[in-house]
């Protein structure tokens, strides 16, 4: 399959063929570190963040230098050009004469759409508001199929924040490619919104909608993230939902074998006990970030196929 | 020729040969992108950046690591040892031990050359508050000669604030060296310093100061740049001169095969219109950079002659 | 000797064998420089600075690249992660999926350790709060040595703020593995704490302690740091000591051959006259950071033995 030039966007622009492919290639690289060391020799990458996102950049940064490639880094691009009443065009524009692939993080929905029609260069977005920030979902992916060698006929279930969370929106569309059991854990306030469900309705995929960890059972997967207290119009209905949604040694127990998973960062969901377990993935998801990335640059620059 | 160690301060400080030797290694290393990946491997260069220029610190950072150097980045230096009471001068002594070439932005006057008698490596300045930004000018100057094949015997209109601007300032006194028909197009506010205009008289230039586009007529070049509110103490006065500043669709009837120079970041002064257009070459001049860059970095650390 | 993996958090958990194989390995770094250009290539070091100290980031990045390595850098790590509730544990955990070395900065006192306690990979301490800064004294010795081929039998005074100044606690420290003569030079109010001498005592250490730049005498080096006002409770105090503790062209002839060091940045403890003299080696002192900071990265990456 050819990606050169392809723009990653959105997860949902993305057929199934084209998940399993950069999955596919993300465990080549995975196995390849060494010999790839020069992959992207002469390549240069542009990190272009309008806001701070360290753990994202650091990781598609990791991922082109391990590759040999170069990066130039805007970390802060707000102060810059943009201060000077320059256009997210223009900027893009610019920053295009100058690199050969670019990711751009921006609190603006539909910003990353934007910069790729403005620039012949492919552009992975990294986030946009609260919209997409599809290479988190392939590395989700990545992670759940290296735990158990497949993602079909896997329970997932995804808890916390399922109304706003841009992370579990994502995931979940991206599940709706596969034969899987999903679990929707979540306050009343903030339940998958209708939208997605009808999607996965239409995918014939089967959920269940609950409001407690007790009421999981068994899970191959528990995806946590986390519940913002600026979610809630009333400070007291955060308070009592607030210690319902965490992960601590005593749950556990109700989790049986469930591998856990976060986007991170966290704040207190996890309890750091739970780091050392076996059922704590979190970490070494963030680590499948980098061959995940690796793969992605790779073929959107046309170096590999 | 040889111009290892030689600090790159001012265009005042350079003889026409000196500026024809950088557009001419400018256009090999343009020529020979693939062949000179590791022309400066082992060297390393520190951007020093007091105010945020982040096309400038990316431009120099892009340029130096196509060449296969290594760079190290202060992109705020304004909040690191300069806070703590620190000189410009020990700064640059300091980053001078840890690096084999510095490049300087700084909003003072007069502060690169400074840093230029305080070390013995070679210093770039990239723009010194309203006084200089020489690889502005000779980018300016090898994309002219680029879409021309040559420079003399050009028509070329400088428009917007010619009073302030320190980019036109600098080519234009550059291209004294040429034997160039110069328009300066302004508000009767903004009009090109009289310095200037004796220096370019004394070399046998020739040239016309107008106050609107449509008494341009036939130009090979239109350099805009943009005309600052600031600039004017009547704000009523600043919106009468305003719009008639702009480049639009209907403008570039009156302009024939002008090509239309910026050095951006621009605001409205052009519309985004005329980005499709084959007058617009704006954004082939900010790549232009990267040749140039490559051209002055490579020459300065003696790897090229 | 294998450092392989070993974390440098503090001058206090090294033996004087470590101290000297890494004097050592720094004295091979600065002879090899061209031939160990590609010595780390493939390795990805992390820095990660929660306060800004560019000096000391830049030096770090210079000696990894000089080496062939990759760097990936966050130099506001306060803005980022942590501003979203991240612990540093887990800032430093996800780091560490990234990257094979981590090199970090953090205003409290025993951040580093906790750094060191969270993750596999070798952590090492760029300075944490008033605490710990061990590859500054590792760059002081190798300074001290390169001058004068040895430490053993030098006479070094050490001036200025003795009481809070953590330079100069670790040199001291340091110094205590070795036969050399101490002079202590400090206003009343900012003298060396009882329990460093205590512990040079216990090894048999020499000291005096006066209290004006006239009493020293002869010696071998004299090592200045800034001494500030935020120390005095009464502002008459400090504007009384202030005055009497800087080396001025005319101070230089009571200290004869004395070479003069200072970890920088200065502000007006050393007046800038001195810098072209034979006694000053300060900034030489801050080159000599390269060396050691590349053998302190080989040594702990496991890349040298």
């Amino acid at each position: 399959m050819n990606m050169k030039d392809r723009d990653i966007i959105s997860i949902r622009d993305m057929k199934k063929e084209d998940i399993e492919y950069i999955l596919e290639k993300s465990e080549e690289m995975e196995k390849n570190m060494e010999k790839n060391r020069n992959l992207l020799n002469g390549y240069v990458l542009s990190t272009l963040f309008f806001e701070p996102s360290t753990r994202t950049r650091l990781s598609f940064e990791s991922a082109m230098k391990r590759l040999g490639g170069e990066v130039i880094t805007v970390a802060e691009a707000k102060t810059s050009s943009a201060a000077k009443g320059e256009t997210l065009t223009d900027t893009v524009k610019t920053v295009e004469q100058y690199s050969d692939v670019i990711v751009i993080r921006h609190p603006n929905e539909g910003a990353a759409r934007l910069a790729a029609e403005a620039v012949e260069i492919p552009i992975i977005n990294a986030g946009d508001g609260a919209n997409q920030h599809p290479t988190q979902t392939l590395l989700d992916l990545y992670t759940i199929k290296k735990e158990y060698g497949k993602i079909d006929g896997l329970t997932i279930a995804l808890m916390g924040d399922l109304k706003y969370g841009r992370t579990v929106h994502s995931l979940a569309t991206a599940l709706g490619y596969y034969n899987v059991n999903l679990i929707f854990v979540s306050p009343e306030e903030l339940k998958m919104p209708s939208e997605i469900k009808k999607y996965l309705k239409s995918r014939g995929i089967s959920y269940r909608e609950i409001s407690s960890i007790e009421e999981i059972g068994e899970t191959d997967i528990l995806y946590v993230t986390r519940i913002q207290k600026e979610r809630f119009p009333d400070p007291t209905e955060y308070e009592k939902v607030r210690g319902t949604y965490k992960i601590l040694p005593e749950t556990l127990k109700l989790l049986g074998n469930a591998k856990i998973m976060h986007p991170l960062p966290r704040v207190d969901e996890i309890s750091p006990k739970i780091d050392r377990t076996e059922n704590a993935i979190y970490f070494k998801q963030a680590r499948n970030g980098i061959p995940v990335r690796m793969a992605i640059l790779s073929l959107v620059l046309g170096v590999i196929e």
